[in-house]
């Protein structure tokens, strides 16, 4: 038996954890560093309902930010979301050690380069998560469905710790697809979210079938959909124009539903403006791309934070 | 003494108590059409504190919805607010008389159009009200500050009775601008109330300061208005673009302040959403100005309504 990497968990909310959990089933030690939720994690370990059975599992360590660890992580995945306050490399620079690969599973759109700018000489493995769970109390998650990473090296490629990775989660028990171009990907998944996600907001929490239905908004869909296509062309990563029909009949398929930045607006949780929006408007301006739409949801929310 | 002309109040709210009020000054006969607060108004009349003095009054008449009048008045003046669910030519219908001219004190830009088609032979003057007045209690108003209004004949031109319902107020204590081109007036006030207000509800109540500084904020103000100049220049109507500085300057000068749409909003009462917006989009489109900024905020209001 060959020994499995050691894994670091820093943002164990319910994708992190879930994520962990699919480790430790191939075999991983899995350790977290917890916060308010230190005490219930210690107590009874991190508590997962799944439709994949019964994920619970004690992590190999449990620490406290400010805790010091014996050895540094193979892999540190970094499951925290992506918010102006929070100094994401801060966060984990206690943790990495000299060899610790950087797994990023976080939403949005240019959100590794401060980890790369941070720690130049660790790879990124940068992952898009496919996934409906939640936290429904202190170290206690429900995973609803599905659970598939995109995942490849950052900012192109992929290499042997990819490999690696995806062997692991696949012997864990979820699909995985690598794929040479991850920010092509980031790109593809902002299509649908960077229109849809910050337009919940400002309607005050909508769901899918409120936005499309109501009088012109499929057609701002639309609008906010062709510039995320144009300031993605303008960076190099093409999506097709097709794209727009599919993922709106696709949207018009499934059931209303409020997407995961109206539940936090619904709930005062803060939402990944920047990270989903602000980061397309900023690439879009950097290549000389007018983004009108994009630019009055941005600018609508933040005076709606100011 | 010549006898002067009788005057018919439908919507007397704030704005159409107060103008009352001024007419009622002047010697005229005024009376009111009232819905809830008939009871009070009939009670002790209508009273308004005003930094002008005491200008309670009791009407002439005071008419339920259904009641019928002896003679048709000379005015009749409609101050209801401008929202899709009122049919305003249906409610002032059972009052016009043959030679009744129809007075709008009404906000926003096209809302004579459905009343010219309703009422063709009888002469239609607008007016834009610039005033600080509230409601305080059933049949109570509270007039702050301000009260000029701007005076014209639908679609243009000062006539015989814009000249006499002028002199009017100005015996009865107010400062009238007589215009030409009212609708180039409403255009001109359009600068400012179509980008402020309805941005002010998306931003959730926002007050001036805070949509300026936001970031991105003035920016955004200056697209919109910049769209609103391109929509009236093909409609007809000039708005020098200086205006744009001019507005921003003179709104930095001001307290922050939550603008009348803010404060419907805020107060869970409909906002004149079309006449302030929905009309300026809807002109562009005739007209094939493209106006993304505006369409945008629209749109994302109409998901919220709906």
């Amino acid at each position: 038996m060959s020994i499995k990497p050691s894994v670091l968990i820093v943002g164990a909310g319910a994708i992190g954890s879930f994520y962990g959990a699919i480790l430790k089933r191939a075999g991983c030690a899995v350790s977290v560093v917890m916060r308010s939720e230190y005490d219930a994690v210690v107590a009874k370990g991190i508590r997962i309902e799944s439709s994949l059975g019964d994920l619970s599992y004690r992590p190999d360590n449990v620490y406290r930010e400010g805790d010091t660890q014996d050895t540094a992580p193979d892999y540190l995945m970094l499951c925290v979301k992506v918010l102006p306050g929070i100094d994401r490399a801060a966060l984990i620079k206690p943790w990495m050690g000299e060899h610790t690969r950087l797994v990023l599973i976080e939403n949005g759109l240019d959100i590794e380069r401060e980890l790369a700018d941070a720690f130049p000489k660790n790879p990124i493995i940068s992952c898009l998560a496919f996934i409906a769970a939640s936290r429904t109390g202190p170290g206690e998650v429900e995973h609803k469905a599905y659970g598939r990473l995109v995942m490849g090296r950052y900012p192109d490629g992929i290499d042997a710790h990819c490999e690696e990775l995806s062997a692991l989660f696949i012997e864990g028990g979820i699909k995985i697809d690598l794929t040479e171009q991850v920010v092509s990907e980031r790109w593809r998944k902002c299509l649908w979210n960077t229109p849809f996600n910050p337009l919940s907001v400002l309607a005050n929490g909508a769901d899918t079938a409120t936005i499309l239905d109501a009088d012109g908004g499929e057609a701002l869909i639309r609008a906010l959909m062709t510039e995320v296509i144009e300031a993605a062309a303008a960076d190099g990563h093409a999506i097709p124009m097709e794209l727009i029909d599919k993922n709106i009949n696709a949207t018009r398929k499934m059931p209303p539903y409020k997407n995961s930045m109206a539940l936090d607006y619904l709930n005062g949780r803060p939402i990944e403006l920047d990270a989903v929006l602000g980061n397309v408007v900023a690439i879009a301006h950097r290549h000389g791309v007018a983004v009108p739409h994009l630019n009055t949801v941005l600018a609508a929310l933040r005076m709606r934070q100011a």
